[in-house]
């Protein structure tokens, strides 16, 4: 938690720059002996996305006149954030700097790594590096925004070496809840730092493929200058379950299903998990059939990739099940949050379209609610439970199992890399506190333990960590097509129209006389239900007609004043009758 | 579970009452070898209250001429009730029934169960039998609504007997997180059922009051007819806590807190949970503040009433504590679900006017998160954490437990109880489902066990349980003064303004030729920031002032079809443009 005073960027390069030369890295085997030897510098590393999470969706490492950035995700509006559909991150420092931006690295396809890479490639336009099904599900996103064929996409593959300027880049395989995932070892002028990317290690994944601990340690042995670590499950003590684990759950529940449908729920980027249900299902002689687009469309890249290993015959599309008995389909689905819109809660409120649920349904939720969506998720399984539907959910069994490290696999990394420097990243501040207390368990001291904000940008070398001047960052709404167009003044509105609506007074003015020839009418949206309350409306009226009137014998006809006028008459008026305040908003015409 | 046809309530009351005499019950003392033999008939039970939860907030017992209450409570509106304060129950039924109406019964003092009753008494006019501390915050509702002094409230201790009509129902000590809480035996011509209201097992309670569960087991011998019980924690194996286990994390942590000042926030109705805080805090030498205004009201009511023993001189005001060091102060706060106007929350944010935060303060949250409320309480804990305050919080020691029994107790319940019917209620229907599995592994048959929902209204005799029509139940909205006038026009129109905001097209028109006069004007609110969009705005009104055009060329000046068309136009061009919907509001003026 290294805090020291703030200096000049520009005045301390100059400083160390006329003591060293230039150089640049060869790219390198694994053979990383071969490292040049170099003299230290320093680099700066800042944090430029996340909403609440700080050192997520987006981290950028620069050094003279290099830049790349790590990861370009989203993040979902918090419910305070009405009507925005999806948080950015900010590219402003980008854009003023594209000049020395030389790509992006992508560790992996969840929406928050990949899901503003769209909105920054518009911007600007910088080659993407990732591995092959995360620049499968990249190609979908640029797709979607007209952007495919414009873009350098770069496959890569773990042990592979990426060279930016003076930044050499190795990929390294990691576990986590989608395949293909990978944590960097990145090699600059200031040392060697590494950042996990979201991971979990997984002695028995179903891929086959556990993470490679040995590289990371090899890079400890060698000298890490600093670890930036996923801290996710920084609280949760203990390590963190198998993927293997759930199918081993699957194959029990799938028994005690018995001739029931069983309709299992689970995220849509999941592909170990829906690998697992596949295969249990074939194994059982069941018909599989998949329901929600996010799923759809991950089946259909994954086995197009080959990620997904489809028995032949075993997938039959939503319109055909009536054609089987219950105890020969399973149906896999979106909807493991409770999202409103999705095929589990339209199958739980009786509405979706294919899919009629009856007590001989079986439900599986194979996920946990994620903080926010407990509610959501409850509502859900009140709601097929009302149907007479058996519901497996939460922790009933081992269905749901974490794609993040807990407690012991985050020391474990800890100690295999054993950096100088400790940085805890994706995590709220109390899972970064978290996590920094893991370290300091481990005899990294406190002042090598740094935890920062999101917009912070740090300079990092052997000699500590120092804070910067922050740069723009964090949250740019994107609402519809709007990217960065509604802000505080359009939220303010819309928190105050949505909490006791609007009331409209309308008049028209004889522009020569300032004489009232129309009006004034009051029109209410969200207020009152009006044929209920109208000697309320009618009493607002006379109010307004009143200030009007007043304004007559005035000599100035100052049209603000009596707006405002209105707004407080009529405010005060209506908050004494219903201790309600909504939004006041007189319209006076000319005529 | 059972399920049975519906037959007309009239038809079947009928036929019974010709077969049997009417009688009435005696003030029975706690010899109930007393009551008399009667013939059995069969009572109707309605659960007119909740939101989510089943037989919540209001329950309803009806035998021909009479009727009564059990609790009055409020829930808190779900976050898509724009607007909304609270929900009430319905009354309508017993307005309806008023004159049969003899009285209701508080089983304690929580808001879920007396927050609706100032809202019932201005109705109808009832007795109202609760114990002393539950009435002692009854009464101050009643001050708040201007009703003190006009309602019969009559106070009632465990063991006392209430004759109301048919009814006659005793008063059971039960353990809960507020003191002097309830349940019911509820003797009538159907037998005896027994309400355990909201209740835990606590061997080791504060106040030294074991749960009398002699009492229960008596009546489980005598047989009781049906079994009412709380299903809160169904879902939770185990047994639940002592609220004394609290009291030794307290000790634990206030020492560990060494000579930091100390906060802790928790629920502000928990008086044996207040009480423990100010015992340790005494005994280590620190000085008590309250903040927060329901905090500050319980520790008036308690102490008043005998429930908070408070040494002398320990309670300084808030104002006092700037002339204390940190290590001899002690703060009890609200805000422990990380509610936005709470005490806590504004420390949080650095806009407290009397406690600023430093690195020396330790914070206690001595709460578990309700459901929903989990991220608003981890943004507290974020931001607390970015101020540098220690912060104890969720389950990293025991400093909160719960007032609801768990598995194992429930099944306790069951067990001396030995209803013939079992009724799962206080829960969500997962809540309820869970508990009914608890009951069918105790042998309890399916056939006998209801799970109910809001509205339903059962007939309950020794025969069996049948349910009848619904009646009028569950959510009445409270929105400031309006009781029931925020319907679903309403909270629709919200929705839509929070969504997108709202476009107001005003036009003058003069009512002989039906041309524009004025305008037409575009006024935007909660849409988009208008200074960046003036050209999509210049755009739409031309598309306004087209529409109200064409309209000259037609004979008829059919504005509504007018205002329709423009509705039509103004919302597709906004949509391409924007991908967003708005509410379009057109109005007209003749002048």
């Amino acid at each position: 938690m290294a805090k020291q005073d703030k200096m000049s960027k520009g005045a301390d390069n100059r400083k160390r720059n006329s003591k060293r030369r230039y150089y640049t890295y060869r790219k390198t085997s694994r053979k990383t002996s071969s490292l040049p030897q170099i003299e230290k510098d320093k680099v700066m590393v800042s944090f430029i996305g996340g909403m609440n999470e700080i050192g997520k969706n987006m981290t950028l490492y620069e050094y003279k006149n290099d830049m790349f950035a790590v990861d370009c995700g989203l993040a979902f509006p918090s419910s305070e954030l009405l009507g925005v559909d999806l948080v950015i991150p900010d590219f402003t420092y980008l854009e003023e700097n594209s000049d020395k931006l030389r790509g992006i690295i992508i560790t992996h396809g969840h929406e928050d790594h990949i899901g503003g890479l769209a909105y920054l490639l518009k911007r600007v336009n910088i080659p993407v590096y990732a591995t092959k099904l995360t620049i499968g599900l990249i190609k979908g996103k640029l797709e979607e925004h007209g952007l495919l064929g414009s873009v350098k996409l770069v496959e890569i593959k773990p042990g592979d070496n990426i060279t930016l300027g003076h930044f050499n880049i190795e990929l390294i395989h990691v576990n986590h809840s989608i395949p293909d995932a990978v944590g960097l070892a990145i090699r600059c002028p200031a040392g060697i730092i590494i950042q996990t990317g979201d991971f979990k290690i997984d002695t028995t994944p179903v891929d086959g493929e556990m993470i490679d601990l040995p590289r990371f340690s090899e890079y400890g042995r060698k000298g890490v200058l600093a670890l930036l670590s996923d801290s996710t499950n920084a609280e949760r003590p203990g390590t963190t379950m198998s993927e293997s684990s759930v199918g081993e759950s699957f194959e029990l529940l799938f028994r005690k299903a018995k001739k029931k449908r069983i309709i299992v729920a689970t995220f849509a980027s999941n592909i170990h998990r829906v690998q697992q249900i596949i295969d249990v299902a074939s194994a059982r002689g069941r018909k599989v059939a998949v329901v929600g687009r996010s799923l759809e469309n991950l089946v259909k890249v994954g086995s197009e990739l080959g990620y997904l290993n489809i028995p032949e015959g075993i997938l039959v599309p939503i319109e055909a099940i009536r054609s089987y008995t219950d105890e020969q389909i399973l149906i896999i689905t979106t909807g493991s949050q409770g999202e409103p819109m999705s095929a589990l809660t339209k199958m739980a409120m009786n509405e979706h379209r294919m899919v009629r649920l009856t007590p001989n349904d079986y439900v599986i939720i194979s996920a946990t609610p994620i903080p926010g969506n407990e509610k959501m998720v409850g509502n859900v399984v009140n709601a097929l439970m009302k149907q007479g539907v058996e519901v497996i959910y939460e922790n009933m069994y081992d269905v749901h199992v974490s794609g993040h490290a807990c407690q012991q696999d985050l020391k474990l990394m800890i100690g295999i890399v054993k950096p100088k420097f400790f940085i805890p990243v994706h995590g709220e501040q109390k899972h970064l506190v978290s996590h920094a207390q893991l370290a300091l368990s481990m005899n990294i001291p406190k002042e090598n333990i740094f935890i920062g904000d999101i917009g912070n940008r740090i300079e990092l070398s052997e000699d500590g960590i120092k804070k910067l001047d922050d740069i723009p960052s964090g949250e740019i709404y994107v609402d519809g097509y709007g990217v960065g167009d509604v802000g505080n003044v359009v939220l303010n509105d819309r928190k105050v129209l949505s909490q006791d609506g609007i009331i409209i007074v309308v008049a028209s003015i004889d522009s020569a006389s300032g004489y009232v020839v129309g009006g004034p009418d009051i029109v209410s949206r969200g207020f009152v239900f009006v044929k209920e309350n109208e000697e309320l409306m009618q009493k607002a009226k006379d109010i307004a007609y009143d200030v009007i009137e007043k304004n007559y014998h005035s000599k100035y006809h100052d049209w603000n004043a009596v707006r405002n006028k209105m707004k407080d008459e009529l405010s005060k008026y209506l908050f004494e009758q219903t201790k309600r305040r909504p939004m006041i908003l007189p319209i006076f015409m000319e005529v």
